[in-house]
C-alpha cells in the first residue's frame, strides 16, 4: 500500500489526470488512505488561488463559470473545478451534471473538472471538497474553482474553503431578503446578477449595493455587485477584475493568512469530528459497551459512555 | 452548583413545569451541565411512549397534533410536546410558534408544549431534541409529540428519537417521488393524507399505498395511510389507532428495544462529536497548535494534528 501510496503522490505532483482523479475520489469517498497521500504532497500545496461560485438552481451559475475558465485559461492558468451538488445522491445529478459540463472543456487538458456529491453527513463534504482542493493544488492547478448549489450549512461551510467567494443571483431567483435570510451575505466577497436583461435586474441591483453598503460601509472592502448576462459575456471582464481586486486586496492585508488559518483549522476540527465519531460507532458496538447496552437502558449514562470514548477508556468485553 | 441541580432534579422528577421547562432551556443552550442532570434523573426516564409527527409547512400539521393531544389528554396521558423549527433563527419562528401553540393549551397544565430552534450545528438539534423528551419523561411526561417540519438531515436525525414516526402529507403538498427523494420514506411508520377533502387526495393515497405495498410488502409492519381533515377531525380516531397498533407491535416483536439502543448510540455518538469538536476548537486556539498555524502552513498536516487532538496529546506553548 505504502508503494502505491508513493506512486500515486509522484503522478499526482507531476500533473497526472488520472493520479488526481483517482485521488479526488479517494477524499469523496472519505478513504481514511488519503490522509497519507496528502502527508506526501505536503509542501506542494497552499499557492493556489480558490475562487467560490454559489448561487441557486437557475442562476445560470454553470454558464458564468464556463466564462470565467475561459478568461483564466485565455490567460495560461491551469484550472481545476470542483462542482458540488448535495441533491445527487437522489437525483444522480452530480453525474449528470459531470457529463455534461464535460463535453465544453473535453479537449482540454488545462481544465479539469470533478463533480462532488454529499455522502453521510457531519461535514464530510465540506471535508472532501477541502482535500480535493488541495490535491488539484498539489497537481499544479494554480486556479480552484468551487462551485456550489443553493444555501445550505453544507455548502456554506464548503464556501469557507474559498479565498474568494461569489454570490450569483438573478431577478428571478430572489431578492435581498432571501441572501439574508440565508446567511450568504457574510461569505460574498462579490455579488452578480445575472440574466441582467431581464425585468427587474436594476432593482436587485440597487437592493444588493444598498443592503452592502449599510452593512459593509466601513470594511476594507466592500462586496461590488455586477451585472452579467452569461449568455452573451458581457459583465464576465468586470467580474475577472473583481475576483483579481479581491484576490491582491486579501493578500495586501493579511486577511488571505487569516482565511487560510482558519481554513486550515475547520480542516482539523472536521478530521477530529469523524475520527471520533468513528471511534464512538466501533466502541458502542464491542465490548464492555456492546454488553452495557443490552442490559436496562434506564442504568446508562450517555454522558459517561461518550467521556469513557473520548478518553480511550474502552475495555473489551468481560467475557 | 452541585445543589442547584439536586434541587433542580428533584422539582423536575415532581413534575414541576417550571423547572422542566428550565432543564429543557438548559438542552437547548447545549450547557454543559445539563449532563449531570440528566444523570440526576436517571433510571426515571425511559418508560414514555415517543410519538413523531413530520411534514412540510402548510400540511395542518400542528392542527393535527392538536387533535391528538385532545384524544389523548381524554385518555389521562400527561404530555409533552416539542415542536423543532429549524427555521426560526432567522424568523423568529419559533417564539411566535410556542405562543400560538400555547394558547390552545394554555390552562392545561397536562400538556407541556416546547418549541425549539436549530442552533450551531452538528447534530445540536438531535442532540437537544433527545435531551428534552428525557428530561420531560423523568418529569412525568408519558406520552411525548416531537413535530418537525420539512425533510432536511437535522429533521431526520430528530425523527430517529421517535417509537413511532408519523408522515403527514396533503394533495397539495407533493407526491410519492417528493417522499422517496426525501428519505422519509425509511422512517415513516404510519403515512396521513390530511386535507382530504382537496381534489387529489384520492391520487396521493393511492400513490402512498402502492408505495408502501412496493416496498414494505413483506415486512411485518405494513405502514397504513390515513386519510385525516384535522378541522373536522375526521380520521383522528382511525390514527390515534394505528400509532397504538404501531407501539403494541413493536413493543411485542423486540423492535422497541432495538429502536432505544439505536438512539442511546446516537446519542452517546452525538455527544462524543460535541465534545471531540469542543476540543479541537481549544487545541487549535492555545499552546503549540497555535505557534504551528502562525508558521507556514505547508508545513502542517491536519491529520497529524487531528490525531494530536484526540489522543489529548496537546501541549502548552513552548514559551
Amino acid at each position: 500500500m505504502q508503494m502505491a501510496h508513493a506512486d500515486l503522490a509522484e503522478r499526482l505532483l507531476a500533473g497526472d489526470v488520472r493520479a488526481l482523479a483517482r485521488a479526488i475520489r479517494m477524499a469523496e469517498d472519505r478513504d481514511p488512505e488519503v490522509a497519507g497521500l496528502l502527508r506526501r504532497v505536503r509542501g506542494r500545496a497552499g499557492s493556489a488561488t480558490v475562487v467560490g461560485v454559489t448561487g441557486p438552481p437557475g442562476s445560470g451559475k454553470s454558464t458564468l463559470c464556463d466564462q470565467l475558465i475561459e478568461r483564466w485559461r485565455s490567460q495560461g492558468l491551469k484550472i481545476g473545478v470542483i462542482a458540488v451538488d448535495p441533491s445527487s445522491p437522489f437525483t444522480g445529478g452530480a453525474i449528470l451534471g459531470d457529463r455534461v459540463r464535460m463535453q465544453r472543456h473535453a479537449t482540454d487538458t488545462g481544465v479539469f473538472i470533478r463533480s462532488m456529491a454529499a455522502r453521510g453527513h457531519l461535514g464530510g463534504l465540506a471535508a472532501a471538497a477541502r482535500e480535493a482542493i488541495r490535491l488539484m493544488d498539489a497537481a499544479g492547478r494554480s486556479l480552484c474553482l468551487l462551485e456550489t448549489v443553493g444555501v445550505g450549512q453544507s455548502e456554506l461551510e464548503v464556501m469557507q474553503t474559498a479565498d474568494t467567494t461569489v454570490v450569483v443571483t438573478t431577478p428571478v431567483a430572489g431578492d435581498a431578503v432571501q441572501i439574508i435570510k440565508a446567511g450568504i451575505l457574510e461569505i460574498a466577497d462579490v455579488f452578480v446578477v445575472n440574466k441582467a436583461d431581464l425585468p427587474g435586474a436594476a432593482k436587485i441591483y440597487r437592493e444588493l449595493r444598498d443592503l452592502v453598503r449599510q452593512t459593509k460601509g466601513s470594511a476594507d472592502w466592500q462586496p461590488p455587485v455586477i451585472m452579467t448576462s452569461a449568455v452573451s459575456a458581457e459583465g464576465v471582464e468586470e467580474l475577472v477584475g473583481a475576483i483579481d481586486r479581491h484576490g491582491e486586496l486579501i493578500a495586501a492585508s493579511g486577511e488571505l493568512e487569516r482565511r487560510r488559518v482558519a481554513r486550515l483549522r475547520a480542516e482539523v476540527e472536521a478530521i477530529v469530528i469523524e475520527r471520533a465519531a468513528e471511534r464512538a460507532r466501533r466502541a458502542l458496538r464491542e465490548g464492555t459497551m456492546k454488553q452495557e447496552l443490552e442490559g436496562d437502558l434506564r442504568d446508562v449514562d450517555p454522558y459517561a459512555l461518550a467521556e469513557r470514548i473520548l478518553n480511550g477508556h474502552v475495555k473489551e468485553a468481560a467475557g
